[in-house]
């Protein structure tokens, strides 16, 4: 196990006492099938893996059971001191040790959000009396509020990705493409120390920018573009995630104005977010600050941010069906952004904990207007 | 729309037509939650993107509908001409409108394996009379039998790696690491025109070859180690899955008789493999060959091989419950491997295109067993 027994326990205890029914379900279950449940990564404290069809059981007393495969055998050998392993060659036996592993228990929770439907109906199947209950809450909330040893990855992801962002003067050149700087920066993110690029990195320039999920293609960067860069590093399995645009050439009073009122607008939510503050004040303050302008009314289209940890979305903090308030120690995106189909658009975006009586940011990158002669 | 018109009715015929209950399903539905469900860009002819929360429905007689959020409106301006598009603010409005369009059918069809339990319940409760089957396998099996066009884009994905692989002599060094491998690989494979590499390039060194999914590690390269290398290239959606290893220093007989083997599984499976060919069989021969090295025998761990196409493990063809014969156009991996704990392990896969008679090997980087002095 890649961390103390003592984390480990602490993680099972968090998950267990955010189950509502917790007196009634026994154990949790996670089953992989083809991609990995972060869920699976946050029990057994593993920071990589494949673990195609592999599950993990666990007892409110921490007791644990992996199944696996033949073919991940080997490689969770790591565990063994600490959980009881049960290896299968084929499906015909996963389901045989499934079933009389799972069925000494009543109630076994397993969150409905990460279990595909058939595999829901398969193991409704196979356990005839053992009732499935969705707890999926109870790991969301679990992995909201970080504990120490995961904040110091995710700041150490973050330092990866303000480094790369503050050699980006370096790559702006005139000709350069999208798709050149997307391969220029998930090569500096690993070569920096990160396991991956966070996710699909984002380029884009002049009206791309207007695109939230543009990725990047065989587009020349040309003199009074603005290039918007979006990437994360994941480091030991935890991701940042990070935006910054830039100006080209001789920008226009009108391009100047969209930057600083992002920048702006950024800058009022880092100032009111705090521990106990809500959500919903931070979001409309910043929405209607963007909307005084009229040129930019309704262009703030997504939401202010999301949680970040083992995975880039964790919990969009924002939904209504989730903590209407910020809570210490959540770690989320701050991002602001206008965008304007057919011209361009400008994001900022930070990633920060959540404090007492404010926030941290953890990503450190220069945002200042910087203007590039391409 | 990236592809024409009548690739996409083909399509849609292929998938309709692998339904059982085909004339009661009057529509397929597609959702893509967090993660992008690659039928809807097999239905789309999209080869990249994010589309969270979109989903697609289709009707047999080629009527598309796409719902998107606001976030990849932009993005799907493209497909205007050939679907409808719904756009929704919230999951209040998507629910309304979700409801109202599908509320028109009967029957839908849906694969059970793409949707998570969560979104089925979510799916249930707002279509009070709609009833949703399970339609998983006709998309498994319309996209398991390739056509022209998707040959010639996992071609291309396998030149792409091909090239690649046959530079590995001058990245293979003393001293170097897996990691730095895996790092030139993923960067080679792009700057060779791939949109990425297909999934997490496996690097391994000595005894780590033996865990089949192994990644990587700050583990420098010593004389004498096996070098097992398993790496794919991206491109305009589709898939190349390779493994080369080899042999550096001085290998012993052992060593030797250990590639050797694994080398002339492979030809025994080529050898054998054309349309209407039992899978069982070449699984079998493949088995039976290697199992007759005496300390070989039960080390051949996973199975020969699996389909590639949209995604690297499409479907994996030697599983009881699917096909039980090579079809003309189905597109394999073709991957016997011997692994022993400890001590290391050798893999040779490649990538090929069943054809009436024979099949047609698409991956053509070198497998002599080279030999480096490192």
């Amino acid at each position: 196990m890649n961390l103390s027994n003592q984390i480990i326990m602490e993680r099972i205890e968090n998950v267990f006492k955010n189950i509502q029914s917790s007196r009634t379900v026994e154990a949790v279950l996670i089953y992989n099938r083809d991609s990995l449940d972060k869920n699976f990564l946050y029990m057994t404290g593993l920071d990589t893996g494949v673990f195609e069809n592999c599950g993990l059981l666990c007892e409110q007393n921490g007791k644990m059971y992996i199944f696996a495969t033949t073919l991940e055998e080997e490689i969770l050998k790591s565990l063994e001191e600490y959980v009881e392993m049960v290896i299968y060659k084929d499906k015909h036996e996963r389901d045989d040790k499934l079933k009389s592993t799972l069925s000494n228990y009543k109630t076994i929770g397993i969150s409905f959000d990460s279990i595909s439907h058939s595999l829901y109906l398969h193991l409704k199947e196979l356990l005839g009396n053992t009732q499935l209950v969705d707890i999926g809450n109870a790991f969301q909330n679990a992995r909201m509020i970080k504990s120490r040893d995961e904040i110091v990855k995710i700041q150490k992801a973050c330092d990866i990705a303000s480094t790369v962002a503050d050699d980006f003067p370096n790559y702006i050149k005139r000709g350069v493409t999208e798709l050149d700087l997307c391969l220029e920066i998930d090569y500096q993110v690993r070569r920096r120390g990160a396991q991956a690029a966070a996710f699909q990195t984002i380029v884009a320039f002049g009206a791309n920018a207007s695109k939230p999920h543009y990725s990047g293609a065989n587009v020349p960067l040309r003199e009074g573009d603005v290039v918007l860069i979006d990437f994360g590093a994941t480091y030991s399995g935890y991701v940042s995630d990070i935006s910054r645009t830039y100006l080209t050439g001789k920008p226009g009073d009108d391009v100047l104005k969209l930057y600083s009122t992002v920048l702006k607008a950024q800058e009022i939510a880092l100032g009111m977010i705090g521990n106990g503050v809500q959500v919903d004040k931070v979001e409309k303050a910043v929405r209607r600050f963007i909307d005084n302008h009229e040129s930019f009314r309704g262009r703030f289209i997504h939401s202010l941010g999301h949680s970040i940890g083992l995975e880039v979305h964790d919990n969009s903090y924002p939904q209504e069906d989730f903590k209407k308030t910020f809570v210490e120690n959540m770690v989320l995106t701050v991002e602001p952004g206008i965008y304007l189909p057919g011209l361009g658009g400008v994001r900022i975006e930070d990633d920060i904990v959540v404090e007492k009586e404010s926030c941290l940011i953890l990503t450190t990158a220069s945002k200042e207007a910087v203007i590039y002669e391409v």
